[in-house]
């Protein structure tokens, strides 16, 4: 298991994720939240569909990347923040249920992280798997500058 | 310029696009479309952004994903639809205002299409590219099934 | 496990990777095929490295790509062939040792394929990690047409 | 016209990639470089292609790859050196003649830098196109350390 260098990576994480307006926008919510592993929960709602009532790949990215993120901010010093690079998905099956995007990390470098995430439907489908670059910003603050 | 194969494009793009309710959460509005490139615009609202006060990279994926779909279909016969197969998008600068994403199709072939985005600010600061695939689905209308 | 749909599978993986007139100008040779999982062996030589001394990113891009492939091509059936639609990959490290790339599939569709690559250096680094999409040529053999 | 920070950069990007002895293996050569754009040639050559007779797609990824990493190259300081992160290429055609990649910069930044290469078929069939991610090596010489 990899060992954090911040101990209190969890309510790190936990409060970032609390400022992103964007998640509660779409009814995203927190679950698992371990060293380099970050797990978020996405309902099935009608308002977040694409035109054949399937949810939308936009909104499958966001989760996923999203999970990725935070799974690499979970091992970074308390006092730094991260922007998304870049991020690669490929949507396997239609999202007609709520979902779990689970996000890990690959390879924690001293600049950049390459993370992974892979989200499930309700019934195990799996519905999308990301692959995803991070970069961190040393001695910025995780809010607004 | 590309030919379309349906003369209807236009309005079988904006009809479906008026489908997208998750387009409506986030506020995005269609412009132009035209055989081949379609734009989307968003704008800049408080409900949209991440934890540092920037439009969540997710959503700028969004309307990315979107509009080279749009682009895509623009090209198509009518009574067919589209899947995102995969897309990859680099964020290059924060996004701090109103965007607008213009999909263009790079190559359209018989099953697969690939199409390219670019995001960009008020002020023209260029704030991400995409490249993505899809795939259509001959003869499986663009509605829910 | 995943059960191939083509029992001789093995055999016809050899025999196509061994028509790979690229693998054998580089020296990569192949080992375990399984249905689902394909091993590729690359040497270190100093004909394959790039300005630094390091093994190209491209060489490592290209056993990594045909792991992915045979992979795909594993769970087949007899009389057809596949083509690439695309691969991303990171670099996590640089490459100053022999390679082995390991492909999985992550999911075999009717029409597409979507496969991971994870390529490592003697010493066990993580030296790259691959995603990549396939689309299935039914009926049409993999052979020089 | 970008307007590149070392007046001497053609040589020194020609000087880098003829100690790429990856490049001389597969017989690729070095045509125009201008600040942020690099084109490649290839030839069509027996022994580059895969099973069915075409160019292997790795080799393509080999040259557009490169094409970007230079085009990244040209528009450096002196005396840095540049290591890929990571990159996407989608096949869009099978190349059965003589190629050529041009890699252009898309947003050069301080660390990071976003690239695109476009593959051409002597005919002019669009082959392949690939987004990239550089990650600029400050006061690290661009040679074996």
């Amino acid at each position: 298991m990899t060992v954090p260098v911040d101990p209190h990576f969890a309510s790190r994480v936990r409060e970032s994720f609390g400022r992103q307006k964007a998640m509660a926008l779409i009814g995203a919510s927190l679950g698992l939240v371990a060293p380099g592993a970050v797990e978020i929960a996405l309902p099935f709602r009608d308002d977040l569909t694409q035109q054949k009532g399937f949810l939308h790949g936009g909104i499958i990215g966001m989760i996923a990347d999203t999970a990725c993120g935070y799974a690499a901010f979970s091992l970074m010093p308390a006092g730094c923040s991260l922007v998304t690079v870049e991020y690669k998905i490929n949507i396997l099956a239609p999202a007609t249920s709520a979902l779990l995007a689970r996000g890990e990390v690959v390879k924690a470098g001293r600049t950049l992280t390459v993370t992974r995430a892979e989200v499930y439907a309700q019934d195990r489908t799996h519905v999308a798997t990301m692959q995803q670059t991070l970069m961190m910003l040393a001695g910025r603050p995780d809010h607004p500058e």
